[in-house]
């Protein structure tokens, strides 16, 4: 695609460096752009920029946060000794939705990918142990995606704290409330029925 | 969703004004960007900002273009009496990249849509109209979308350019090269048998 202007090149190179746009689609995106207000795409362009600049962590579970401690750190309500392994700030706000969570957590920055090229040292992976050094920690919950990177992070971080006098969970593995299970894939179904519950005990996730 | 961060949700809230993407989708975009240089991020914002403000169009054709003529108006081999009316720079590039056209362009900037607010008058049809009164045209070429929008603009360049002594004329309608009959939608089907050419012009198109 030859461009007729650098302008919109540069902006096209720029959209299209985002996951799931191609040139074509950022080719749109830009001449939606052109359309607006001028204040209005500044204030687009803005926003990254400030975004990069002034971004700031939870100094305790390394959230994005506005503030040194985030809002779930700096309340009193919340169980500090239960922390809860997260990937980044998108799976703990779906928790945080789900209203049944009352302890703290612990956000790694992402998942251990070799084929990514990141290394435990590029999580925050040492912060979560000397925390848990510190003592008053008494369950981490492995809160990852069940995808080849949450797996080996989940083994990982297994290796390093099993030794620790703390309970280890994850978060259960089964059939999707509402899911039919003629429809469900063998590796979830298998998990489900190796991983089955005394009756009593399943109904309570309802 | 609740944002744990102003600055998130700002970016967020911004990417979500681009079609197609809705809120989970720029939190996705909003945190991939986080994960990169700072400069690289200040890049990517700053393009927006010069896109909006150094934008420049063809004096001639209103395309966007870095100078005060576009390549194909300044080309010296186009033939500056046949003029095709496009939508924008992307149907533009799109018949460039055929290499079969050697007339020049006329851009209107968008199509008439009263749904969308856009009148004629929001588009330039009378900058159209006054280089066609210069005269030296012989012939103006409507490559527009076959959408309701599209349809209605041609007919009413139409009814404002069927005075003009000009051949006017519409890109074909009909069956796409490589398509199979019995795939094709009726009305296309339909259009492509009413319209059907003597079998040596038709294949003319190969």
């Amino acid at each position: 695609m030859e461009f007729p202007s650098q302008l919109v090149k540069n902006a096209v190179d720029q959209l299209s460096t985002l996951p799931g746009v191609g040139k074509r689609s950022a080719l749109r995106l830009a001449l939606h752009l052109l359309k607006k207000d001028k204040e209005k795409v500044e204030k687009f362009g803005q926003s990254f920029i400030d975004l990069i600049n002034n971004i700031n962590y939870c100094k305790e579970c390394f959230t994005i946060s506005d503030y040194d401690l985030c809002q779930v750190c700096t309340n009193p309500n919340r169980d500090k000794g239960i922390i809860c392994v997260v990937e980044d700030i998108r799976t703990m706000m779906a928790i945080e939705n789900t209203l049944q969570y009352k302890g703290v957590y612990h956000v790694l920055g992402g998942l251990i990918s070799p084929l990514d090229g990141i290394a435990p040292d590029d999580l925050k992976i040492e912060e979560l142990i000397s925390k848990i050094d510190k003592g008053n920690i008494s369950e981490v919950i492995f809160a990852l995606s069940t995808t080849m990177e949450g797996d080996t992070t989940n083994f990982y971080l297994f290796k390093r704290l099993k030794e620790k006098s703390i309970k280890i969970s994850s978060i259960a593995r089964g059939i999707a409330i509402g899911d039919e299970l003629e429809y469900t894939d063998e590796v979830t179904l298998g998990t489900a029925i190796s991983s089955r519950l005394p009756y009593s005990d399943s109904i309570k996730t309802h």
